[in-house]
């Protein structure tokens, strides 16, 4: 059925202008003014914006972790995004060393697809780089379109790679049009920082960021972007938290290296002294890389402004305070990592950023969409209120003011990181491929709508995608 | 007339999509498909980009410059900037110390008003700050829309100003919502090594670069953005060529200061050893900063990439090689300063940027157009191709090549700095507010039928203007 | 008469030793045990630290300055310079434009030489750069051994010069062998936030620091930095205060520019909360740079061991604070600029330098002594403990703990800006050529025993001077 | 017996100047003149230099390596550096894993005892760090004297430690009172370089230089330096060779980490070019790090003036063209690495350094011995010519020309790198604790008579060691 959105301000990465939008066959159609009304739906969106569906990049949805699995699955998650305005989000498929890639692959489709309320996609996770996987891999690209690759320089004998195979990765990335991501830590020194503090019996969740100092970050992510540098390559560095590696990244683009930041909002608004909470509470905070001193947030803005940052994901893994966040009671190594961020991640970047004038309406849409659409090959079926795109739609109310808790969330959580907030902005309604998902702020929608996006290679010409200039 | 131009693939900062146009009433009304063709001129634009009318921030139209004046006025300019893809020029309007603002406007109005073919609107050149200035700054803001003060740092004895009139000049544009443009070179040094020069008989044109080397730039640009950072206030370098001045820029944006920053084409493409044609041929190529060694070429794209530059200006200001360059045969002093650029810019940026893929597409939009748009408060209303704005643009063959010459120019000049240069991509049809001023390479429009803009103030809501985020 | 130093610990710039010190017409003869005590004085110096004299660089004794004159004369301040272990102060003669140099040196000598108590030297204030200054430089080098030559950036409309007198004086510098020191602030800046400040009844003595912020500090380094690496020249930065400077010299180094780099005791010890003490005593603490916050401390002890910063100088200046410093009871800027420095500055290096384990020994004769005399041509005559060079000695217990204070300071002024600050060592014995200056802690010198001390050239191979590598 | 040193000019690391030397018992008696020559044995060293004796802090004598013996034992090894000007070497201790480091140990002593002709000393080379090594540790440094342990973050399965052992030795120097050196270059980059050039049959000595470029070195660098802060430790990075690791070693003390560099002359003199000689001539050149494009040279030879390099070392492991490097011949990888240096370091400091105005004379000795001697606590019984010091003393003939060639060095292998070489400079005899080891250029020493020297602790006072200043 026809759909005319009216009256709305549509905004997009660069443009923001009153019109109304037609939407047909699942597709954006028609831009502008007096459509015929007739056997068409018509929404009202009168001093609302109308934003293209943000996209998450980052998200660990029913993924095992420590022993537990990550609260949110693909049906409670997708619900919370598309609550707070995300209509895609791109999961990470963790392999397994030694067996066929397509198995994880597999397993994801499995858990994903009868599940999600909205679109999505898979990030794959790279845990070593041989002849036998390099074999493997046109066939993820091609058949399943996973053109990214993620490896982890941390977590030291679970995920953790060597720089031998970084560097190979950054390399066949390169010449089969991927892009690697990295979580930039250095996993050896954190093992032995982590060792050192149990053996003195520092056991409290605020050990946990003690011993992930931010030189740790810095560290990682200046060796990661000089591997890409010397590879060639292109790297996309996930969840950035701190001075010293927006200081890496920085100096890795001045060069003229592919190198692409993320953030996270817990980094952008929380800080480390969230993890000293009395009665445990600090283990609600736990994300690796950890929450940092506050004077970091303010680079991390400034970052997202100049560029050196360019999206916001939520990395996205929850766990309830009672009976996972608990495991680590005795031991800060025992609590899960990670939180539930992806209901609330462009509500923050809507009120801190564009609110508190920290960012433009055009660079808010650019963060939390288009960049990541353009970066991760979704452009311009997704990211973009353009004709012939996915009528991927959100009308966002600027002004309410409320305050974000667990009582309004719908995340599976039994707790909220931002608990208390008081955030200005609120998403209305959202419609997926032209079908409502959210109306005036209920869901509407249907489990297993979601269809999973195959993506274009890194820099096809298609997707724009945001290569930087080579010498 | 109502127009419709089909078939071609749209092009924004943001978008690249197949859609058609619906102009009516000098406005963008419609983008889709089926519109309603009758009693519509229909303009086929398959295989062809359309972009937004490009906007040319820095141009010196009939301007007196050394005794002689700048041979393109506002007609021969504005048809040779809408050849070009142009249809939007920023010009400057110089000043007299001591006579009131106002004199000098109506002068420039009284030169463009019947002469413009395009659109046109004015920054002002500051030569003083005092009392008296200070008093006429908010009619030259709110009554002509002049948003944007130019200071120089150079041209000692002429245009030069103290840094206390530089610094008065952030102050007030910080409170009035202007921005402050700035010539950034060591006018005191240059001026001694220049008399050195001409003491030790050095008057051939390549001594105009000698005696102006890139650390004057780069100590001046650092200057003037550390002047900003601390006024608090926002600053726009003109005509950025080197690798110290990009340094200085980008160490400022990561300290959080609005300082943006603006190249030329000619220190993309061109450089130094130009200086050094025999025949006094080097006098075509003496711009003020001069043209650099190679090697900040690189710099300079890789800049325009990472956002540390963020638009391209032509610097327009030609004059004959016969009868006005040749001024300063004896006494490269006296050569004025400039040439004929506006109509090849927007081919250059597209031939070496996007297709030799250094930029991508939306990329060199950004460049040329909507972030010029936005930082000088044209935004909406020019700079994009969205519903509601003015109907600017140029409809665009990517793929013809095709030779520079002085022989195809439209320029007023004898000559043309990039004669024998090879670019792809030809601007076919241009339309200003919907009426063609080109249309299949033929130029098609009146006389005087530009109109006046006045610009909205920096960092405007409505302008989406690019204020980075401050502490 | 032949005098013998015993059982002391000699100290240089390199070393640390025992052994005894032979001293014979003004000179040190030997060094070794076991010397013929025959008509020999025996010095017995057990337990005692023997360095060489310490040289201070920058003084302004008997100074005009905002109509007054400095307290202390060439009379107090070398007897106070002699009690904290000083042996050599180089004192700026200022000049007239206009008139000849040699007058002013002439009024200088006439000031000094039949006051002072220790050897003394001039460096010359340069305040125009032209052909009939040029002309009578390579007199005040030759016949004068005047080899230094101080230019300010500051200091609007009294002492400030534009940048190109400070770019033709590095030229002549280069060319004739000496040293460019300069007070490095952007004065025009500070001019135009005084003059807002006054307007706005800003008044108190803090204004004076917030008048004159780090960034204007910052330029100016950097501004005078980049014309010295243009013109292949070498530079003194007078004073350095804050991190914007020692980045600008370290950057500039880096660039194998030769920028040297002098801070004073007030800057590492006291901050800019000095100057809101109550009831006017913030006058007390107002220098030019002004103290800065708290943070820029570290910074400056970090750059004296890496050696961005390479010596101490006191910027003596003494002010009564009643009948002085409150000139400005009601005007900032009538207070006179500068403070009673030159007894404390060696023992506030060696307690808060060595004691605190932030330098070496060496490094503290290095900084106070060596290094002083190596830049400005003194060496090997001055600065250090070796056979041949004058008998400069300061005998030094390293562990009595006192407390400074007015009532004990033999410096004019009426206050002591470091009172009350507890520090180990203490100067003992003071020789000058051999001669006790002090002995046992009194004064027991000769007025106007002091010799005048002509310098070498920069960069003279005699003097080893610190000429970093050029390409 | 006597002897007495007449006429020379001593220099040290900070003064220049003209006296007599006494030399009794092993020691430095006196300096002075006019000294009672009974029974003394007189050295006429007019017009020449008096030295320190030079340190080697990088040698690796009759070193097992890739299947063969470094040439150059303690013996002809010593020998050469006594010729070269140098009286103390301090050589790598391998270790095996898994086996006591006093057995090593033990097994250096056995080779050095009965050979060495100069004093000696010994680092220790740490390839794991658990319980059982930390155990040992404190014998190693109290009684042996051993007070410098090597970490390798290169050699791939050979020597590389991973960064937790890197991390675990830097906190147990900080703790014990020991200097951390790291040979950094990132051998997992490398391991995988090597094979796919050897996969691609790119066999020559070329790809030895290609496949570790300055990109893994500057990586490696920084991430140990950021390591090194991180820990509160110290840190020598031997053999630095490029403009990236300078950088990070910079910022580093910038920071405030105690980061020293040390360079060799082959990286100050020779480039990445020889490696391309024909005939397999470039085998002579390989070292690890490879030499660099000729650009760096400069950034070295900056950095040894601004002192973010402090010292130089030999890297002494000598092996025939003939029988040794040739292993490599059709495997790039089985060139034995290294090359015969010892005895030619200090005459290319002096004439490619001091002669050409990079370095003063009181840097040189400083870079060469002074320097040397403090950081690996051989201060001041060595390093320096002061009363009490060892006699180690050089005297050396300024202004001879020579030409470096094998047929006249004294070194076993059949080439010398630095064939062909004018240099300005000779040593004319050397003494080892008062005894003549080389005399007017013949070797007159004996073999065995050089001892082993304990070292003190990193930072103990009586070394003076250059600790930087930390927070």
């Amino acid at each position: 059925m026809r759909k005319i959105i009216k009256n709305g301000t549509i905004v997009t990465a660069a443009d923001t202008y009153q019109a109304d939008l037609l939407i047909e066959d699942e597709k954006i159609a028609m831009i502008g003014q007096g459509f015929d009304e007739t056997s068409a739906e018509i929404v009202d969106a009168s001093g609302r914006y109308i934003f293209p569906g943000a996209i998450d990049p980052h998200t660990h949805l029913e993924m095992p972790f420590g022993g537990t699995v990550s609260k949110d699955d693909f049906e409670t998650g997708t619900i919370a995004a598309a609550y707070g305005g995300t209509t895609t989000v791109i999961d990470f498929c963790l392999t397994d060393k030694g067996k066929p890639l397509q198995n994880s692959i597999d397993q994801w489709h499995a858990k994903s697809q009868d599940k999600s309320v909205i679109d999505y996609s898979f990030h794959l996770m790279i845990s070593e780089m041989n002849e036998r996987v390099l074999d493997q891999l046109p066939s993820v690209i091609e058949d399943e379109g996973i053109t990214s690759f993620k490896v982890f320089m941390a977590y030291k004998n679970v995920f953790q790679s060597d720089d031998g195979t970084l560097f190979k990765t950054l390399e066949q990335a390169k010449n089969l049009g991927a892009l690697v991501m990295v979580h930039a830590e250095n996993g050896d020194v954190i093992d032995h920082l982590v060792k050192k503090a149990l053996d003195a019996g520092q056991t409290d969740p605020i050990y946990h960021a003690l011993t992930r100092p931010p030189e740790v970050e810095g560290e990682a992510t200046n060796r990661a972007a000089e591997l890409t540098g010397l590879a060639d390559s292109q790297l996309y560095v996930v969840h950035v938290t701190c001075e010293q590696a927006v200081s890496a990244i920085a100096a890795a683009r001045k060069k003229g290296y592919n190198v692409i930041g993320e953030t996270c909002p817990q980094y952008l608004v929380l800080d480390q002294s969230y993890l000293e909470k009395p009665d445990f509470e600090g283990a609600k905070y736990v994300w690796s890389p950890p929450l940092r001193e506050k004077h970091h947030q303010e680079v991390l803005w400034n970052a997202l402004k100049t560029g050196d940052l360019q999206t916001l994901g939520s990395d996205q893994c929850s766990f309830d305070f009672k009976g996972q966040k608990d495991l680590g009671k005795d031991d800060f190594t025992k609590i899960p990592n990670g939180g539930p961020i992806i209901e609330d991640r462009v509500s923050i970047l809507f009120s801190e950023g564009v609110k508190k004038g920290r960012i433009s309406l055009n660079e808010f849409v650019d963060i939390t969409s288009t960049k990541i659409a353009k970066t991760f090959g979704l452009f311009p079926q997704k990211g973009t209120i353009s004709v012939g795109a996915d009528a991927d739609i959100v009308i966002f109310d600027p002004d309410v003011e409320r305050t974000i808790s667990v009582e309004t969330s719908h995340m599976a959580a039994d707790y909220n990181p931002f608990e208390g907030m008081q955030v200005t902005g609120q998403t209305v309604s959202v419609l997926s491929r032209g079908e409502f998902v959210i109306k005036d702020q209920q869901f509407v929608g249907k489990i297993g709508s979601g269809r999973y996006v195959k993506r274009s290679k890194f820099g096809s010409p298609t997707s724009s995608q945001e290569k930087l200039y080579q010498k």
